[in-house]
């Protein structure tokens, strides 16, 4: 028997929304979880994919995520869009206050849309991304739970803290990044510990302190930034960022705060988009091709650009669909098939 | 002999602007340069403090930067200033672009300065902290000569792009980092070449783009980037961002266009300012003070904030002066009794 099953993008959709809405989500909210949960396995983003509805759903019967909430769009200043998500999905807040913060980047130049009391649990790419698409530099960063020890420190006080980039490039894929400032994701400590592997020295602290191999040892006591100091510092600034600069909590408070207590991101989202055209007017065209020079420069060496493997992936799955393990399509249709929680 | 000597703040100024202006600084450009040095000195940056005169003045004696530039500030956009600084001082551009950065950012939330054209040697935290002192969170960033090796690479593409930031505490100075994007700054594998000793082989690359324990083969190589690919993408984003957005140069294009190639940064760079009060109103106090847990956080278990060495050397030297080897003052004292080379 085949362990794996390959859907099109379309029955995928199909999938995914049932799965949502016979679990409470509205129309709004499911299309909105949709979209990213099935763009991610479409670019071979398995942890954030299909498998992720699986948490959605505990923590909508939970009570870990409002799956009715109508996010509140303000207009705050002249560049800067708030959105209260109403502890409902990040994701329908995002997509509520996009228009107004594409209409402010390019009437002002910069603009900032902040999203505050979210639940938070997909990648950062797909939102800059998204405003590169409309011809924009995006940026985003969040917290998350406190896993990560400061450098220096012994004890989890910092989120992994993702940073997401993205810049427009003529006639391709954007240029993005998106990366978390620890060393490296927590699952991947998991992975290790199921697999009964041990894990660099560099990874992660006992829970005395101390540089671990052991990843049980790791997941009991604190991870680290990448890259020392620095990393500790950008991390802090993007705890900064997102947290107090626009009203929301800090990584260690999101737990305790989550509405079911159950440790599901519960938090804000900072996010600027930046018009090279409100910049550079008429030349904004040359510039952006020009920065193409750097790129030529990165990969002429051989050094790769980031993301590369998701878009290489995603026109892979433009035409023959997305493959998922058949256990975790089992899964999904009962979920699916689920007698509905609330309208 | 004594080998050192102590200046107090004012007679540092005083050395500074005669020697600056013995060598051609109009009266403005002297200011503000000489503001940015004696900080540095004062809080014992000796790198970016007074020894940088030595390098202004051979910059200017070899027609590497405009003495008399006058900063063109362009009200671009809503949200965004620019300053052309025509080929002089990064310094008098920052200072003549900034009323208006700061009065876009509390009007409109967020605001960015871009500056053009502009001879570069200052610390960033300078720049970041003015901003911090007027109450906003400052980001800046700024290219540098390409002495850096994409992540996955072997030769010099990126610059050693710093990245700072700044946040406003209440009753306290500023957390305040401002870090290069390279493993080590250029200047820590120099002084390791003098001392004879060899480097961390994860410091930078050979000609030949192998790992090298040798400081000679490696500023003849490529330094690396700080945290692996992470850092890479840093660096890229920091080149994109306050060089092609911003209708300026790559970092590997900046030493063949300065005035007198001669390698002496010549180039844009990008601030933010974003403001806390816009964003929140009145709540923006609570939050303030909230975002000091983070801080306590850190510092409760033994690991340091960024800056906080520079602060405590502020303190010391508003009330001791600044000290500085003899040699070094003799060498000023000499500048600056040299004939004016022009008014």
């Amino acid at each position: 028997m085949n362990n794996e099953i390959t859907l099109s993008l379309e029955d995928a959709e199909s999938l995914s929304m049932q799965v949502l809405m016979a679990h409470g989500f509205n129309q709004s909210h499911a299309a909105a979880i949709t979209r990213s949960v099935v763009a991610a396995q479409r670019d071979e983003c398995h942890s954030h994919g299909l498998y992720r509805l699986i948490s959605c759903v505990e923590t909508a019967r939970n009570g870990g995520v409002d799956t009715q909430a109508e996010p509140e769009v303000t207009d705050q200043a002249p560049s800067v869009v708030r959105v209260d998500a109403k502890q409902g999905s990040s994701l329908l807040a995002f997509e509520r206050g996009k228009p107004l913060l594409i209409e402010k980047a390019n009437r002002c130049g910069i603009a900032l849309l902040a999203i505050n009391r979210s639940f938070h649990f997909s990648a950062l790419w797909q939102e800059v991304e998204a405003l590169s698409e409309v011809g924009l530099v995006g940026i985003a960063v969040t917290p998350s739970h406190a896993f990560v020890a400061p450098a220096g420190g012994h004890s989890p006080l910092l989120g992994t803290n993702p940073m997401a980039f993205s810049w427009p490039r003529p006639g391709k894929p954007p240029y993005t990044f998106d990366f978390a400032t620890s060393v490296v994701a927590r699952g991947e400590i998991e992975l290790h510990r199921r697999a009964g592997k041990s894990i660099p020295n560099t990874w992660a602290l006992d829970s005395s302190g101390q540089p671990t191999t052991d990843p049980t040892e790791a997941l009991e006591g604190a991870m680290l930034p990448f890259g020392g100091y620095k990393g500790s510092a950008l991390s802090t600034m993007i705890e900064l960022l997102a947290g107090p600069l626009i009203g929301d909590l800090l990584g260690h408070e999101t737990q305790a705060a989550s509405p079911d207590h159950d440790g599901k991101p519960h938090h804000g989202e900072f996010i600027v988009a930046i018009s090279p055209h409100a910049l550079l007017g008429q030349d904004a065209a040359h510039h952006l091709t020009h920065a193409e020079r750097l790129f030529e420069g990165i990969e002429s060496q051989g050094a790769r650009l980031p993301s590369q493997r998701r878009f290489a992936a995603r026109e892979r799955s433009r035409i023959d669909g997305v493959t998922l393990p058949r256990a975790l399509y089992d899964e999904l249709a009962e979920l699916a098939s689920a007698k509905p929680t609330s309208s």
